[in-house]
Protein backbone atom coordinates (compact mmCIF):
# COMPACT_ATOMS: atom_id res chain seq x y z
CA UNK A 1 0.00 0.00 0.00
CA UNK A 2 1.08 3.59 -0.50
CA UNK A 3 3.15 4.55 2.35
CA UNK A 4 1.21 7.63 2.61
CA UNK A 5 -1.88 6.56 2.73
CA UNK A 6 -0.78 3.33 5.06
CA UNK A 7 0.54 5.78 7.77
CA UNK A 8 -1.69 8.61 7.47
CA UNK A 9 -2.36 10.52 10.95
CA UNK A 10 -4.33 13.42 12.00
CA UNK A 11 -1.67 15.61 13.42
CA UNK A 12 -2.91 18.37 16.20
CA UNK A 13 0.06 19.81 17.02
CA UNK A 14 3.38 21.41 14.98
CA UNK A 15 6.61 22.03 15.52
CA UNK A 16 7.71 25.92 14.68
CA UNK A 17 9.15 25.46 11.74
CA UNK A 18 8.60 27.16 8.09
CA UNK A 19 7.70 24.86 4.90
CA UNK A 20 10.43 25.93 1.72
CA UNK A 21 8.77 27.68 -1.04
CA UNK A 22 9.66 24.70 -3.42
CA UNK A 23 8.34 21.61 -1.10
CA UNK A 24 5.13 23.16 -0.94
CA UNK A 25 4.83 24.08 -4.71
CA UNK A 26 5.59 20.60 -5.38
CA UNK A 27 3.15 19.32 -2.81
CA UNK A 28 0.33 21.66 -4.60
CA UNK A 29 1.39 20.92 -7.57
CA UNK A 30 0.52 17.00 -7.04
CA UNK A 31 -3.09 18.41 -6.22
CA UNK A 32 -3.93 19.55 -10.02
CA UNK A 33 -2.30 16.01 -11.29
CA UNK A 34 -5.79 14.68 -9.38
CA UNK A 35 -9.07 14.28 -11.74
CA UNK A 36 -11.23 17.04 -12.56
CA UNK A 37 -14.80 16.93 -14.19
CA UNK A 38 -14.00 17.63 -17.88
CA UNK A 39 -10.23 19.20 -17.24
CA UNK A 40 -12.30 22.28 -15.83
CA UNK A 41 -10.28 22.54 -12.35
CA UNK A 42 -13.69 24.40 -10.19
CA UNK A 43 -11.36 24.47 -7.97
CA UNK A 44 -8.96 27.19 -6.13
CA UNK A 45 -6.41 26.49 -3.01
CA UNK A 46 -5.94 29.67 -1.03
CA UNK A 47 -2.06 29.52 1.09
CA UNK A 48 -2.78 31.47 3.95
CA UNK A 49 0.86 31.90 6.16
CA UNK A 50 0.39 35.25 7.43
CA UNK A 51 0.06 35.71 11.18
CA UNK A 52 -2.91 38.22 11.17
CA UNK A 53 -4.84 36.14 8.68
CA UNK A 54 -4.20 32.77 10.40
CA UNK A 55 -5.65 34.32 13.35
CA UNK A 56 -8.90 35.28 11.93
CA UNK A 57 -8.44 31.75 10.26
CA UNK A 58 -8.16 29.89 13.95
CA UNK A 59 -11.23 32.64 15.38
CA UNK A 60 -13.50 30.85 12.38
CA UNK A 61 -12.03 27.47 13.37
CA UNK A 62 -13.06 27.10 16.55
CA UNK A 63 -9.70 28.64 18.14
CA UNK A 64 -8.28 25.22 17.13
CA UNK A 65 -4.37 26.04 18.68
CA UNK A 66 -3.16 23.74 15.28
CA UNK A 67 -4.85 26.76 13.20
CA UNK A 68 -2.04 28.99 15.10
CA UNK A 69 0.74 26.57 15.08
CA UNK A 70 0.62 25.08 11.87
CA UNK A 71 3.09 27.01 9.30
CA UNK A 72 0.58 27.10 6.62
CA UNK A 73 -3.18 26.87 6.27
CA UNK A 74 -4.91 25.75 3.00
CA UNK A 75 -8.68 26.39 2.13
CA UNK A 76 -9.98 24.35 -0.75
CA UNK A 77 -12.54 26.31 -2.59
CA UNK A 78 -15.63 25.33 -5.28
CA UNK A 79 -14.11 27.82 -7.73
CA UNK A 80 -16.60 28.33 -10.86
CA UNK A 81 -15.64 32.13 -10.78
CA UNK A 82 -12.79 31.55 -12.84
CA UNK A 83 -14.20 29.07 -15.20
CA UNK A 84 -17.05 31.65 -16.00
CA UNK A 85 -15.08 34.81 -16.58
CA UNK A 86 -13.32 32.33 -19.03
CA UNK A 87 -16.34 32.14 -20.59
CA UNK A 88 -17.84 35.59 -20.70
CA UNK A 89 -14.68 37.15 -22.36
CA UNK A 90 -15.36 34.26 -24.92
CA UNK A 91 -18.44 35.19 -25.91
CA UNK A 92 -19.96 31.60 -24.11
CA UNK A 93 -22.60 32.13 -21.87
CA UNK A 94 -21.79 30.71 -18.46
CA UNK A 95 -24.60 28.23 -16.65
CA UNK A 96 -22.63 27.70 -13.31
CA UNK A 97 -25.12 29.71 -10.62
CA UNK A 98 -26.50 26.15 -9.50
CA UNK A 99 -25.99 23.74 -7.28
CA UNK A 100 -24.93 21.22 -9.32
CA UNK A 101 -22.19 23.05 -10.32
CA UNK A 102 -21.80 23.95 -7.00
CA UNK A 103 -21.77 20.28 -5.76
CA UNK A 104 -19.22 19.65 -9.29
CA UNK A 105 -16.66 21.92 -8.29
CA UNK A 106 -16.80 20.53 -4.42
CA UNK A 107 -15.99 17.38 -5.71
CA UNK A 108 -12.94 18.75 -7.71
CA UNK A 109 -11.73 20.61 -5.08
CA UNK A 110 -12.08 17.26 -2.37
CA UNK A 111 -10.25 15.33 -4.69
CA UNK A 112 -7.32 18.43 -5.00
CA UNK A 113 -6.82 18.25 -1.36
CA UNK A 114 -6.30 14.72 -0.75
CA UNK A 115 -3.63 14.33 -3.29
CA UNK A 116 -2.31 17.38 -1.63
CA UNK A 117 -2.42 15.91 1.99
CA UNK A 118 -1.18 12.36 0.56
CA UNK A 119 1.94 14.46 -1.24
CA UNK A 120 2.51 16.17 2.39
CA UNK A 121 2.56 13.15 3.88
CA UNK A 122 4.63 11.58 1.53
CA UNK A 123 7.52 14.33 1.97
CA UNK A 124 7.16 14.01 5.75
CA UNK A 125 5.09 16.46 6.77
CA UNK A 126 1.62 16.19 8.90
CA UNK A 127 -2.12 17.52 8.09
CA UNK A 128 -5.16 17.98 9.38
CA UNK A 129 -8.48 18.66 7.76
CA UNK A 130 -10.54 21.06 9.52
CA UNK A 131 -14.60 19.99 9.47
CA UNK A 132 -15.58 23.67 10.84
CA UNK A 133 -14.95 24.77 7.14
CA UNK A 134 -18.30 24.39 6.05
CA UNK A 135 -20.21 25.65 9.66
CA UNK A 136 -18.09 28.70 9.47
CA UNK A 137 -17.92 29.30 5.21
CA UNK A 138 -19.55 33.06 5.91
CA UNK A 139 -16.90 33.95 8.05
CA UNK A 140 -14.13 32.15 6.20
CA UNK A 141 -15.21 34.08 2.67
CA UNK A 142 -15.09 37.30 4.07
CA UNK A 143 -11.28 36.46 6.06
CA UNK A 144 -10.61 35.42 2.52
CA UNK A 145 -12.04 37.71 0.08
CA UNK A 146 -13.43 35.04 -1.13
CA UNK A 147 -16.23 36.34 -4.61
CA UNK A 148 -18.89 35.05 -6.20
CA UNK A 149 -19.36 31.17 -7.34
CA UNK A 150 -16.28 30.41 -4.73
CA UNK A 151 -16.87 28.56 -1.50
CA UNK A 152 -14.64 26.95 0.92
CA UNK A 153 -15.04 22.99 1.27
CA UNK A 154 -12.32 22.01 3.80
CA UNK A 155 -9.13 23.66 5.16
CA UNK A 156 -6.20 21.46 5.58
CA UNK A 157 -3.26 22.72 8.24
CA UNK A 158 0.11 21.29 7.03
CA UNK A 159 3.70 21.71 9.05
CA UNK A 160 6.00 19.34 10.54
CA UNK A 161 4.16 17.61 13.68
CA UNK A 162 5.36 17.70 16.73
CA UNK A 163 3.23 14.41 18.54
CA UNK A 164 3.52 11.18 17.31
CA UNK A 165 0.30 9.69 17.35
CA UNK A 166 -0.92 5.94 16.77
CA UNK A 167 -2.95 4.86 13.68
CA UNK A 168 -6.77 5.48 14.10
CA UNK A 169 -9.21 2.64 15.11
CA UNK A 170 -11.20 2.01 11.93
CA UNK A 171 -14.81 -0.04 11.78
CA UNK A 172 -14.12 -3.51 10.03
CA UNK A 173 -14.12 -3.02 6.20
CA UNK A 174 -17.06 -5.15 5.67
CA UNK A 175 -18.82 -2.01 7.87
CA UNK A 176 -18.78 0.29 5.03
CA UNK A 177 -18.53 -2.74 1.79
CA UNK A 178 -21.52 -3.69 -0.10
CA UNK A 179 -21.16 -6.19 -2.54
CA UNK A 180 -23.57 -5.77 -5.71
CA UNK A 181 -26.26 -3.86 -3.74
CA UNK A 182 -26.92 -1.71 -0.46
CA UNK A 183 -27.14 -4.60 2.03
CA UNK A 184 -29.14 -2.77 5.30
CA UNK A 185 -27.80 -3.48 8.91
CA UNK A 186 -30.04 -5.72 11.19
CA UNK A 187 -29.67 -4.24 14.66
CA UNK A 188 -27.43 -7.72 15.07
CA UNK A 189 -25.21 -6.54 12.66
CA UNK A 190 -24.78 -2.63 13.63
CA UNK A 191 -23.64 -4.02 17.09
CA UNK A 192 -21.37 -6.22 15.62
CA UNK A 193 -19.70 -4.23 13.80
CA UNK A 194 -19.16 -1.50 16.48
CA UNK A 195 -18.73 -3.71 19.50
CA UNK A 196 -14.76 -3.32 18.84
CA UNK A 197 -15.13 0.37 18.64
CA UNK A 198 -17.44 0.19 21.65
CA UNK A 199 -14.67 -1.97 23.83
CA UNK A 200 -11.60 -0.05 23.28
CA UNK A 201 -10.91 1.98 26.68
CA UNK A 202 -10.30 5.02 24.82
CA UNK A 203 -13.81 5.35 24.35
CA UNK A 204 -14.82 3.75 27.47
CA UNK A 205 -13.16 6.45 29.00
CA UNK A 206 -14.48 8.97 27.11
CA UNK A 207 -18.37 8.03 27.64
CA UNK A 208 -17.10 8.09 31.38
CA UNK A 209 -15.69 11.56 31.18
CA UNK A 210 -18.89 12.94 29.61
CA UNK A 211 -20.86 10.96 32.05
CA UNK A 212 -23.26 9.12 29.77
CA UNK A 213 -24.21 5.40 28.62
CA UNK A 214 -22.52 4.47 25.62
CA UNK A 215 -20.25 6.19 22.92
CA UNK A 216 -23.30 6.86 20.29
CA UNK A 217 -24.57 9.31 22.77
CA UNK A 218 -21.17 10.48 23.10
CA UNK A 219 -21.68 11.48 19.56
CA UNK A 220 -25.53 12.29 18.82
CA UNK A 221 -25.82 14.41 22.34
CA UNK A 222 -22.11 15.97 22.44
CA UNK A 223 -20.01 16.09 19.37
CA UNK A 224 -22.64 16.34 16.75
CA UNK A 225 -25.78 17.10 17.56
CA UNK A 226 -28.91 17.74 15.80
CA UNK A 227 -28.96 21.38 17.00
CA UNK A 228 -25.56 22.21 15.64
CA UNK A 229 -26.60 20.42 12.19
CA UNK A 230 -29.83 22.09 11.74
CA UNK A 231 -27.88 25.69 12.84
CA UNK A 232 -25.02 25.22 10.51
CA UNK A 233 -27.47 23.77 7.83
CA UNK A 234 -28.91 26.85 7.21
CA UNK A 235 -25.61 28.71 7.12
CA UNK A 236 -24.46 26.37 4.72
CA UNK A 237 -27.24 27.08 1.92
CA UNK A 238 -27.34 30.25 3.06
CA UNK A 239 -23.87 30.75 2.20
CA UNK A 240 -24.54 28.87 -0.96
CA UNK A 241 -27.22 31.42 -1.83
CA UNK A 242 -25.18 34.43 -1.40
CA UNK A 243 -22.41 33.54 -3.10
CA UNK A 244 -24.80 32.54 -6.22
CA UNK A 245 -24.99 28.67 -6.51
CA UNK A 246 -28.38 28.55 -5.99
CA UNK A 247 -30.12 29.93 -9.18
CA UNK A 248 -31.89 26.32 -10.01
CA UNK A 249 -34.81 27.67 -12.02
CA UNK B 1 6.02 12.53 -6.07
CA UNK B 2 3.95 9.64 -5.31
CA UNK B 3 4.10 7.98 -8.28
CA UNK B 4 0.49 6.95 -8.60
CA UNK B 5 -0.49 10.92 -8.12
CA UNK B 6 2.36 11.75 -11.01
CA UNK B 7 1.45 8.98 -13.58
CA UNK B 8 -2.33 9.81 -13.21
CA UNK B 9 -4.59 9.31 -16.25
CA UNK B 10 -8.20 8.52 -16.73
CA UNK B 11 -8.67 4.85 -18.30
CA UNK B 12 -11.63 4.45 -20.51
CA UNK B 13 -11.02 1.34 -22.40
CA UNK B 14 -10.61 -1.91 -20.24
CA UNK B 15 -9.15 -5.62 -21.16
CA UNK B 16 -11.92 -8.19 -20.33
CA UNK B 17 -9.71 -9.31 -17.17
CA UNK B 18 -11.15 -9.83 -13.69
CA UNK B 19 -9.91 -8.52 -10.64
CA UNK B 20 -8.22 -10.37 -7.94
CA UNK B 21 -10.16 -10.47 -4.37
CA UNK B 22 -7.65 -10.15 -2.39
CA UNK B 23 -6.02 -7.14 -4.50
CA UNK B 24 -9.70 -5.69 -4.69
CA UNK B 25 -9.68 -6.08 -1.01
CA UNK B 26 -6.08 -4.05 -0.50
CA UNK B 27 -7.48 -1.72 -2.69
CA UNK B 28 -10.44 -0.74 -0.75
CA UNK B 29 -8.90 -1.19 2.32
CA UNK B 30 -6.92 2.13 1.54
CA UNK B 31 -10.15 3.98 1.30
CA UNK B 32 -10.68 3.28 5.53
CA UNK B 33 -7.04 4.98 5.79
CA UNK B 34 -8.06 8.10 4.34
CA UNK B 35 -9.59 11.25 7.31
CA UNK B 36 -13.35 10.75 8.07
CA UNK B 37 -14.87 13.56 10.29
CA UNK B 38 -14.99 12.99 13.66
CA UNK B 39 -13.90 9.25 12.75
CA UNK B 40 -17.78 8.65 12.07
CA UNK B 41 -16.95 6.71 8.52
CA UNK B 42 -20.13 8.17 7.22
CA UNK B 43 -19.82 6.45 3.64
CA UNK B 44 -20.28 3.31 1.67
CA UNK B 45 -18.74 1.66 -0.78
CA UNK B 46 -20.72 -0.56 -3.18
CA UNK B 47 -18.95 -2.68 -5.29
CA UNK B 48 -21.24 -3.82 -8.16
CA UNK B 49 -19.76 -6.95 -10.70
CA UNK B 50 -22.78 -8.80 -11.73
CA UNK B 51 -23.39 -7.63 -15.39
CA UNK B 52 -27.36 -7.38 -14.97
CA UNK B 53 -26.92 -4.44 -12.50
CA UNK B 54 -23.69 -3.09 -14.18
CA UNK B 55 -25.93 -2.89 -17.22
CA UNK B 56 -28.78 -1.37 -15.07
CA UNK B 57 -25.87 1.09 -13.86
CA UNK B 58 -24.40 1.52 -17.49
CA UNK B 59 -27.82 3.21 -18.71
CA UNK B 60 -27.44 5.39 -15.74
CA UNK B 61 -24.60 6.48 -16.50
CA UNK B 62 -25.45 7.82 -19.92
CA UNK B 63 -24.22 4.45 -21.27
CA UNK B 64 -20.49 5.16 -21.66
CA UNK B 65 -18.91 1.88 -23.08
CA UNK B 66 -16.14 1.89 -20.08
CA UNK B 67 -19.11 0.83 -17.55
CA UNK B 68 -19.73 -2.61 -19.32
CA UNK B 69 -15.94 -3.37 -20.10
CA UNK B 70 -14.45 -2.63 -16.64
CA UNK B 71 -15.03 -5.66 -14.32
CA UNK B 72 -15.78 -3.58 -11.01
CA UNK B 73 -17.71 -0.46 -10.62
CA UNK B 74 -17.61 1.55 -6.97
CA UNK B 75 -20.33 3.90 -6.13
CA UNK B 76 -19.26 5.99 -3.18
CA UNK B 77 -22.02 6.87 -0.99
CA UNK B 78 -22.57 9.65 1.78
CA UNK B 79 -24.09 7.32 4.34
CA UNK B 80 -26.07 8.83 7.81
CA UNK B 81 -27.71 5.37 7.63
CA UNK B 82 -25.80 3.09 9.52
CA UNK B 83 -24.73 5.95 11.86
CA UNK B 84 -27.79 6.67 13.19
CA UNK B 85 -28.95 2.96 13.38
CA UNK B 86 -26.48 2.80 15.85
CA UNK B 87 -27.60 5.50 17.66
CA UNK B 88 -31.08 4.55 17.56
CA UNK B 89 -29.81 1.29 18.85
CA UNK B 90 -28.02 3.02 21.95
CA UNK B 91 -30.92 5.40 22.87
CA UNK B 92 -28.81 8.23 21.36
CA UNK B 93 -31.16 10.70 19.33
CA UNK B 94 -29.58 10.78 15.66
CA UNK B 95 -29.67 14.17 13.96
CA UNK B 96 -28.61 13.43 10.84
CA UNK B 97 -31.23 14.03 8.37
CA UNK B 98 -29.89 17.62 7.27
CA UNK B 99 -28.15 19.35 4.88
CA UNK B 100 -24.85 19.50 6.98
CA UNK B 101 -24.97 16.11 7.33
CA UNK B 102 -25.33 15.08 4.04
CA UNK B 103 -22.56 17.42 2.57
CA UNK B 104 -19.94 16.56 5.54
CA UNK B 105 -20.56 12.71 4.52
CA UNK B 106 -19.96 13.16 0.97
CA UNK B 107 -16.69 14.54 1.84
CA UNK B 108 -15.78 11.74 3.92
CA UNK B 109 -17.12 9.25 0.86
CA UNK B 110 -14.75 11.91 -1.51
CA UNK B 111 -11.54 11.08 0.59
CA UNK B 112 -12.38 7.51 0.30
CA UNK B 113 -13.01 7.27 -3.16
CA UNK B 114 -9.44 9.27 -3.72
CA UNK B 115 -7.27 6.89 -1.67
CA UNK B 116 -8.90 4.13 -3.27
CA UNK B 117 -7.87 5.42 -6.60
CA UNK B 118 -4.61 6.25 -5.82
CA UNK B 119 -4.02 2.95 -4.34
CA UNK B 120 -5.59 1.15 -7.72
CA UNK B 121 -3.23 2.89 -9.64
CA UNK B 122 -0.28 1.91 -7.44
CA UNK B 123 -1.33 -1.75 -7.93
CA UNK B 124 -1.40 -1.36 -11.70
CA UNK B 125 -5.24 -1.03 -12.17
CA UNK B 126 -6.76 1.79 -14.75
CA UNK B 127 -9.46 3.91 -13.00
CA UNK B 128 -12.03 6.47 -13.96
CA UNK B 129 -14.36 9.23 -12.30
CA UNK B 130 -17.96 9.57 -13.59
CA UNK B 131 -19.47 12.52 -13.21
CA UNK B 132 -22.76 11.00 -14.13
CA UNK B 133 -23.57 10.09 -10.44
CA UNK B 134 -25.02 13.63 -9.12
CA UNK B 135 -26.92 14.15 -12.43
CA UNK B 136 -28.43 10.38 -12.31
CA UNK B 137 -28.54 9.70 -8.34
CA UNK B 138 -32.44 8.95 -8.20
CA UNK B 139 -31.89 5.64 -10.86
CA UNK B 140 -28.57 4.92 -9.17
CA UNK B 141 -30.37 4.43 -6.09
CA UNK B 142 -32.98 2.09 -7.47
CA UNK B 143 -30.71 0.35 -9.12
CA UNK B 144 -28.25 -0.13 -5.97
CA UNK B 145 -31.25 -0.48 -3.57
CA UNK B 146 -30.01 2.73 -1.53
CA UNK B 147 -31.81 3.12 1.81
CA UNK B 148 -33.12 6.81 3.58
CA UNK B 149 -29.67 8.84 4.38
CA UNK B 150 -27.53 7.38 1.53
CA UNK B 151 -26.88 8.99 -1.65
CA UNK B 152 -24.00 8.24 -4.04
CA UNK B 153 -21.74 10.97 -5.19
CA UNK B 154 -19.18 9.42 -7.62
CA UNK B 155 -18.24 6.18 -9.33
CA UNK B 156 -15.43 5.21 -10.35
CA UNK B 157 -14.88 2.08 -12.79
CA UNK B 158 -12.03 0.11 -12.13
CA UNK B 159 -9.58 -2.65 -14.06
CA UNK B 160 -7.00 -3.19 -16.54
CA UNK B 161 -6.28 -0.58 -19.29
CA UNK B 162 -6.35 -1.49 -22.38
CA UNK B 163 -5.52 1.97 -23.71
CA UNK B 164 -2.11 4.13 -22.92
CA UNK B 165 -3.14 7.70 -22.95
CA UNK B 166 -0.68 11.08 -22.16
CA UNK B 167 -0.89 12.84 -19.16
CA UNK B 168 -4.01 15.36 -19.78
CA UNK B 169 -2.85 19.16 -19.64
CA UNK B 170 -3.34 21.61 -16.92
CA UNK B 171 -3.54 25.29 -16.37
CA UNK B 172 -0.33 26.76 -15.00
CA UNK B 173 -0.10 26.08 -11.29
CA UNK B 174 -0.63 29.99 -10.44
CA UNK B 175 -4.16 30.05 -12.13
CA UNK B 176 -5.65 27.68 -8.99
CA UNK B 177 -3.60 28.96 -6.37
CA UNK B 178 -3.99 32.40 -3.91
CA UNK B 179 -1.67 33.84 -1.96
CA UNK B 180 -2.66 34.67 1.55
CA UNK B 181 -6.38 35.79 0.20
CA UNK B 182 -8.71 35.19 -2.90
CA UNK B 183 -6.81 37.90 -5.79
CA UNK B 184 -9.64 38.11 -8.41
CA UNK B 185 -8.90 37.37 -12.01
CA UNK B 186 -8.72 40.00 -14.64
CA UNK B 187 -9.58 40.12 -18.02
CA UNK B 188 -5.69 40.24 -19.18
CA UNK B 189 -4.81 37.60 -16.21
CA UNK B 190 -7.62 34.74 -17.54
CA UNK B 191 -6.71 35.22 -20.71
CA UNK B 192 -3.10 34.39 -20.21
CA UNK B 193 -3.80 31.56 -17.65
CA UNK B 194 -5.96 29.88 -20.59
CA UNK B 195 -3.76 30.85 -23.60
CA UNK B 196 -1.61 27.52 -23.12
CA UNK B 197 -5.07 25.39 -23.29
CA UNK B 198 -6.46 27.36 -26.05
CA UNK B 199 -3.51 26.89 -28.76
CA UNK B 200 -3.20 22.80 -27.82
CA UNK B 201 -3.69 21.17 -31.12
CA UNK B 202 -6.25 18.89 -29.34
CA UNK B 203 -8.79 21.54 -28.29
CA UNK B 204 -8.28 23.63 -31.59
CA UNK B 205 -9.73 20.59 -33.47
CA UNK B 206 -12.86 20.35 -30.85
CA UNK B 207 -13.62 23.63 -31.58
CA UNK B 208 -13.75 22.89 -35.28
CA UNK B 209 -15.59 19.88 -34.94
CA UNK B 210 -18.06 21.79 -32.72
CA UNK B 211 -18.26 24.46 -35.50
CA UNK B 212 -17.86 27.05 -33.12
CA UNK B 213 -15.55 30.13 -32.02
CA UNK B 214 -13.69 28.99 -29.26
CA UNK B 215 -13.32 26.71 -26.83
CA UNK B 216 -15.22 28.39 -23.63
CA UNK B 217 -18.19 27.92 -25.94
CA UNK B 218 -17.32 23.99 -26.50
CA UNK B 219 -17.71 23.52 -22.66
CA UNK B 220 -20.84 25.99 -22.07
CA UNK B 221 -23.05 25.60 -25.03
CA UNK B 222 -22.07 21.96 -25.55
CA UNK B 223 -20.62 19.41 -22.61
CA UNK B 224 -21.79 21.58 -19.29
CA UNK B 225 -24.98 23.40 -20.60
CA UNK B 226 -26.94 25.99 -18.37
CA UNK B 227 -30.46 23.79 -19.42
CA UNK B 228 -28.41 20.77 -17.99
CA UNK B 229 -26.83 22.08 -14.89
CA UNK B 230 -30.49 23.33 -14.04
CA UNK B 231 -32.01 20.34 -14.95
CA UNK B 232 -29.71 18.41 -12.77
CA UNK B 233 -29.21 20.73 -10.02
CA UNK B 234 -33.32 20.44 -8.96
CA UNK B 235 -32.82 16.16 -9.70
CA UNK B 236 -30.27 16.07 -7.23
CA UNK B 237 -31.83 18.68 -4.69
CA UNK B 238 -34.87 16.11 -4.94
CA UNK B 239 -32.44 13.38 -4.44
CA UNK B 240 -31.67 15.10 -1.26
CA UNK B 241 -34.76 15.24 0.12
CA UNK B 242 -36.34 11.77 -0.34
CA UNK B 243 -33.28 10.29 0.97
CA UNK B 244 -34.40 12.42 3.98
CA UNK B 245 -31.43 14.98 3.93
CA UNK B 246 -33.45 18.40 3.27
CA UNK B 247 -35.05 18.61 7.24
CA UNK B 248 -33.17 21.54 7.84
CA UNK B 249 -36.09 23.08 10.66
Amino acid sequence: MIEAIKNHRSIRKYQKKEIPANLLEEILLAGTRASTTGNMQVYSVIVTTDNVLKEKLWECHFKQDMVLQAPVILTFCADFNRFSKWCMINEAKPGYNNFLSFFTAAIDAMLVAQNVCLEAENKGLGICYLGTTTYMAEKIINVLKLPELVVPVTTVVLGYSDEEPGLTDRLPLGAVLHHETYQNYSEKSIKQLFSEKEQMEFYKNIVKENGLENLAQVFAQKRYTRNDNVFFSKALLSVLEKQGFMNNE
